[in-house]
């Protein structure tokens, strides 16, 4: 089983990512890409994107960067994740681009940036710097 | 306009939060509860809360336990958050308990903590800390 | 050895406690108390207490919370820690309470409170919220 | 008054930059470099660079390259920041290489990158990823 589809079938089994439309765009190793259509059922007060929808993407992202760092049978947990929220949320898409700063035996130091998409703009939105712990899988 | 009826009125635009089905239970100065069903919709990979289901309830929590120390026409926005998940997200709600650690004039310290609740239990799976901006909004 | 023995050795081969004078006042299981007596060479630019100070021993103090947790020859890393800043260290002495959140068999998460202290008031000066990791020792 | 002759008049008057010996290397707009020589005083219980000492060069880096996005007549103070210890601090000098990631009005978004120096190699130790506030003065 490659990179991809190991990814890619942790992906199917996140019912979030499919509850708020997210997709799987690239899995390289150390760095995956995922994406959302920023639709009026994700807004926050101000019609903007949710910092919470920003966060998922981004978080998603960062732990299946640091799943390509880990062994077959293997997933990642969040310890724990900081984001900067730098611009509102205001595109039609989403996207969080999340790649591994350091992988350790015991832990991985995760980063992940995320930006809003329009047909000709992308801007940074928001920066996430966060721990993923490895966690035995049983198949 | 009462401090709850503010809230709630806010809250109410929030779209995502009613897309997820999160309530607000409680409205005090300086301290707010959120609370949310865990569906099987909101599930990561293992079949436990995704982060982000956490993330947003315990962010907005966290917003308007600052937006009770703010005057009648404005709002606020986070500027960054982090988050501590220390146990699965595996009870039937989850509850988030957002407060106010430093109301200062041009940013807020809030903290919020989070617990999954079943019929007997409370379990406190997830603490953050973070920073609110306020922002002046025209009615 | 007891806890504030096993502890107290510890301490005292931290080379950089003892450069800024900073003393363990207590040492209890999972909460641990130090201060440092603010002098000028400890100033930022402003003449208050800079943040590596503050940051220095609240560290510590919740690093040796940690400690308290774990078995007899073992010692335990910072892995990651967030400070937040909410008033100026202006005080005589500055003083950290660090104690644990969550202990678990691979990680602890960790907070510490920064009180600046004069003849008659404390004042809440910055709280932290980090991550520590065993690491075994050998003697 | 240039950039850099702003910034160093600053760091002169930071006691504790002058404390543990640190030294103002370069002043870009948004970037600033800040490094120093690890001595036996500043060491942890193991042998290598205290988290204080890391933290304290990162934070002030990231506030200066902060101060070259401000006027005149400003300094800037840290609201909050986050810091990740990943390799043991070993080398003869560490570097802070502080960065800005947004300048927005009322806050700014840095970042300081630490590294860990011998003769021939140079480690990245730690990331550092947080918030600056600016804060009008009088000379």
């Amino acid at each position: 089983m490659d990179i991809f589809t190991q990814v890619a079938k942790s992906f199917e089994n996140q019912a979030f990512m499919k509850t708020i439309g997210a997709k799987l765009d690239l899995v390289d190793e150390g760095r995956v890409v995922i994406s959302v259509e920023l639709k009026p059922s994700m807004m926050q007060q101000h019609g903007f994107g949710h910092a919470g929808v920003t966060f998922s993407i981004g978080d998603s992202a960062a732990g299946y960067a640091a799943l390509t760092k880990m062994g077959k049978h293997q997933e990642v947990l969040t310890s724990e994740m900081k984001i900067h929220l730098m611009s509102p949320a205001d595109g039609k898409i989403l996207k969080a681009v999340g790649s591994v700063l350091k992988a350790g035996r015991r832990l991985l130091v995760v980063q992940s940036n995320i930006y809003s998409c329009d047909d000709k703009n992308e801007k940074h939105i928001a920066t996430m710097l966060g721990t993923m712990v490895p966690s035995m899988v049983v198949d």
